[in-house]
């Protein structure tokens, strides 16, 4: 038996727990193959990217662990012309410039397949760099919202093999994160509350979704997950702006988010997945109410003719059934 | 160089025409195996889906040439309570029963991989099959909207080869739908005329984009487009309603798409792809601004964090690019 449900945050619907997983399927996916190429990302190939934007390196270690390069095949265009604040709802027809800065943060010298390999320093770098990126971003002062994200495993979108994220800086917010910060500022003028919060404050109440908890985090299966397994983390207390955590919350994000993916590859098989970082824009002072936190969405469903017509997802594992599972795995 | 564009009718951002796909790929899909079971969707194998809705023969034929069946693993439910309208902005952890009714419309009693191997006839009555099914869930009167959807190949989310569309009639509008009615509605207010009817207006004037005509019925790749050979197809006068087309122009409409298809087919390699069928929902009479048409998703490229994140697409292949090489495929 199924259930329609709604995400508070971001007002998706989802159709939960059919058994739709239970029907034949006569396609068989075979693994996909790798034709290992000269790795861009490996330590000794540094000139295969362009000029390195800034690099980490381990306390005592002689060479780079973490990297930020611009992309050398980039969405969008720091050259192009910085547009402003993009029109949206503007009328038929009339493209925008596509301004902006893709970057890649790769994520170590050696040739590592899953971001669950590197050690908690190592995956501290990472957040750190995430955290830089932002901070030094904002103080350019013509983007509007910087995307950091990872897609990890050819199903969810990777080309490259040697762990990596992206971002993207933008000349406007995006649509799903506009959406999620409407709904925080109809939340917290009602309750004086972070919608994230208060999401959070039922999660931990209920329990049976909780996947893991530290001093000051928590991941847990949302309530109207589009996929199997999926899981948010973000820290318990208010805090708008991943750009302002601590030193000591980065390296706790970076290891809860790390144990968390070496859970999802256990219940998946080493499925692939997509993660991804939202946070307060840099415009819009205001809104306080929001909340950062980082979703992480295993690929093992396919996104079929339903969900683009619809909105909605069909997603046959019960997050609750999806937690239990992670806490075991 | 890259362009950001606006969907004006779900007010969706794409990036278009980036350089992305120059980028180098390290993974090798193999193509996907068929493990053939024995197909429920087969002439003589009748008994292996739940009892027919309705069955189409072609005059002079012996045998059902369109079944209509219930989804043997459907994701809803008219077994379940019935909602009435969806609770939309309800509060935090409520689920909704999964009423609804799931059906599949299988389109040929032969084994056939493609819709375009269909004959005019044969596709003829697969969108006779999809008005008879929407005037006769409208009558029941406790539904708000139908999906009428098709997934074909693995890629596109397909488990069986055998050609065939789905579709769930569902207890609320769904989001996708209800943002392109109000986008809908703000343009008729402004000029008294039908949103989908005035792009189809400048698509014509403009010319690059369109991929087909006929005597009714616009084929073409919307200005932004999510994904590469994305094609849209609608009747060139208003009409809110897919239920209220004629005979004619059904028939015509089957056979644009069919065209299309076997279009799309051939710039990709025989690529999977999603179409679905937007249309006027149940409820809600003042909106006849509307204006039904179907979307064509060719599903080539993968969906990837920056897409989940943001709700913007990556989009490598320009419309005008696409619709050139569709009109010479």
């Amino acid at each position: 038996m199924s259930e329609f449900r709604q995400d508070p945050l971001s007002r998706r619907w989802v159709i939960v727990g059919s058994d739709r997983a239970a029907r034949p399927n006569e396609f068989v996916e075979l693994p996909v193959a790798r034709q290992p190429i000269p790795c861009p990302f490996c330590a000794g190939n540094e000139h295969e990217t362009p000029e390195e934007v800034r690099r980490y390196v381990l306390p005592g270690a002689s060479g780079w662990q973490v990297r930020v390069v611009p992309n050398k095949y980039p969405a969008v265009d720091v050259q192009q012309a910085c547009p402003g604040c993009l029109p949206l709802g503007s009328s038929l027809g009339s493209p925008v410039p596509g301004f902006g800065r893709h970057e890649v943060i790769i994520e170590s010298p050696r040739h590592l397949a899953s971001f669950s390999e590197l050690s908690d320093a190592e995956t501290e770098l990472v957040f750190r760099a995430y955290r830089d990126r932002l901070l030094a971003l904002k103080s350019e002062g013509r983007y509007a919202y910087v995307q950091i994200f990872k897609n990890a495993g050819p199903a969810a979108g990777a080309s490259l093999e040697h762990i990596h994220s992206q971002l993207l800086a933008l000349p406007a917010v995006p649509e799903v994160v506009a959406q999620e910060l409407a709904s925080s500022a109809e939340h917290f003028a009602k309750s004086k509350k972070s919608l994230v919060q208060s999401i959070i404050e039922n999660e931990i109440a209920a329990g049976e979704r909780i996947v893991a908890q530290t001093g000051n985090c928590v991941a847990f299966c949302p309530f109207a997950s589009r996929f199997p397994y999926e899981v948010w983390i973000a820290p318990a207390a208010h805090l708008a702006r991943f750009e302002l955590a601590s030193d000591s919350l980065l390296a706790e994000v970076a290891q809860l988010v790390s144990q968390v993916i070496r859970r999802i590859e256990s219940a998946t098989s080493g499925g692939p997945y997509n993660y991804f970082l939202h946070t307060q824009p840099f415009t819009g002072a205001k809104d306080e109410h929001y909340h950062w936190h980082l979703e992480i969405l295993p690929r093992v469903t396919k996104v079929a003719g339903f969900e683009w017509s619809t909105g909605c997802f069909i997603n046959p594992c019960p997050p609750e059934a999806a937690a239990a599972q992670l806490r075991s795995a």
